[in-house]
């Protein structure tokens, strides 16, 4: 059977505008992407706050795909909203306005039955709300976390603290050289093993990802989609192939097991950046994710 | 027996500044790469203009790789003069000053025993050239060519006659897009066929290359290079390595063959950007191509 994942992360709705259009308080958040791809290979519980806006059907989204929401706490306010456009460089997605909301007081608190989890995905949030939920997790076999610009700006100690805790980072490019002060990413992955994590995942966009694990590089490109119409969350749904396959495989991280969970999660993302939002997550089914690994075994292949 | 290659491009010296340092007028030019990277392949004859302070030294160094240098002409005034910065993104060349000087009244002739030659390569030279130069070739079996933002800006017209006449183009990701007006590269490539080309391939710099030919892609990183001194001449030496090994396979263009080709020219271009201009190709012995090519199937293998 497979191992179970924690989820920590942000539920939000999103404005999002990119050259293909633009989508008005869409679902959205770290939780939901990671949710709906982990979801298809091993049982996820959330840890998480939405508002009094959140709808009740947006909840009953990730319960239809057994989904265990019980750690989704619902606070007096709104719900985290994140507005953003995407110009020519759909790589970059420029933040035109964070509303915090409920996020702002978040205090994470985790059922009972969520303890013995083996696997903990600590999403992009502030380092210290990260270390808070894996202090609540009895003895994890596996965590895995992501950061951002803005927490290794802010709070790079905490930060730091996290990554000493955890077992692979995933992280974007950009951020990948900010952290490690290199000047490309597989200077950077190589780099940043040395602060902690045994593993790391260069985030690369529209190019795919480099990983850097027991001396050794496995780096791939993205899944060929000639029409991107929106990568927000194309991280997120990336780490949730990549955890949910990790935790499929009982927590296995040795590289080939590595390997295989990147692929997964690459796959995963290729899907999200062809609609707005969570909407190809939703209609996403597994004979179509089988079809893609076979054409993208294809485009990599000599 | 391999087919042999005729190459029109630039031979020059080359002033670069890289945030590992900087080089004063270093041999250069696109000839250069290219032949030094195509003649491990197949027999490479050069068509160019030098001036009256090329050194002797440096034609020898194409002599001693087996290169024909008779169709070099040399031109009273100073050789064609690049000076260029590469800043935190070693993907961009910022170009500080062009001296085309010889350049600038150059007018190819081909030597008679150039003429029969199977494979054209035309580097990125003013496409009114380009065309010269392929009209004084027989019936070539292969033509591959090369362009840049400049002619798509000032010769669109000559360029898409060019387009009309060559089976491959290689070409910078951000030029295909301008070429093509599409926003990405996977984009961009499928555009490019439909303007003559069988085959496109979109050089995407420390991200490796997407390959489109009978509406399929081939997609692969660059090899991991964790200390990039100087990117100049990467796209050359991978036009080298893939017109050579299309011509050392008889200039079979069937999709497996390009895909090869592709790897061979992602692989040479790899030893390229370890050393400042020309210097790490000069220094480059069949053994350690065939060495890395090993190192790389690991890296892309899962």
């Amino acid at each position: 059977m497979a191992s179970s994942i924690v989820v920590v992360g942000s539920l939000a709705y999103d404005t999002i505008k990119t050259p293909k259009g633009t989508a008005e308080k869409t679902l959205g958040g770290s939780s939901n992407y990671f949710s709906l791809s982990a979801s298809h290979f091993a049982p996820v519980k959330v840890v998480g706050v939405v508002g009094e806006d959140y709808s009740e059907q947006d909840i009953k989204m990730l319960e239809d795909r057994k989904v265990d929401v019980s750690g989704i706490e619902k606070a007096s306010g709104k719900t985290f909203h994140w507005t953003g456009e995407y110009k020519d460089d759909m790589n970059e997605a420029i933040t035109l306005a964070t509303d915090l909301n409920v996020l702002e007081s978040f205090d994470p608190k985790m059922p009972e039955d969520y303890k013995n989890s083996e696997v903990v995905f600590l999403a992009n949030i502030d380092p210290v709300l990260q270390l808070k939920v894996l202090d609540q997790v009895n003895s994890p076999k596996l965590v895995c976390c992501d950061t951002m610009n803005f927490w290794i700006d802010s709070k790079l100690d905490d930060l730091k603290k996290v990554l000493q805790k955890v077992d692979v980072l995933l992280i974007n490019e950009g951020e990948a050289m900010q952290l490690s002060q290199k000047s490309n990413g597989i200077a950077a992955a190589q780099a940043i093993v040395e602060m902690g994590p045994k593993a790391v995942v260069v985030k690369r966009g529209e190019y795919g990802f480099a990983l850097y694990s027991e001396g050794k590089y496995f780096i791939l490109p993205a899944f060929p989609i000639a029409e991107v119409v929106d990568p927000t969350g194309a991280g997120d749904t990336f780490a949730g192939g990549f955890v949910g396959h990790l935790a499929k495989m009982n927590c296995d991280d040795r590289l080939e097991s590595l390997k295989n969970a990147c692929v997964h999660g690459c796959l995963m993302a290729s899907f999200t950046v062809e609609g707005f939002g969570v909407e190809p997550q939703k209609n996403l089914d597994w004979a179509k994710v089988e079809k893609r690994l076979l054409e993208y075994k294809e485009v990599i292949s000599f």
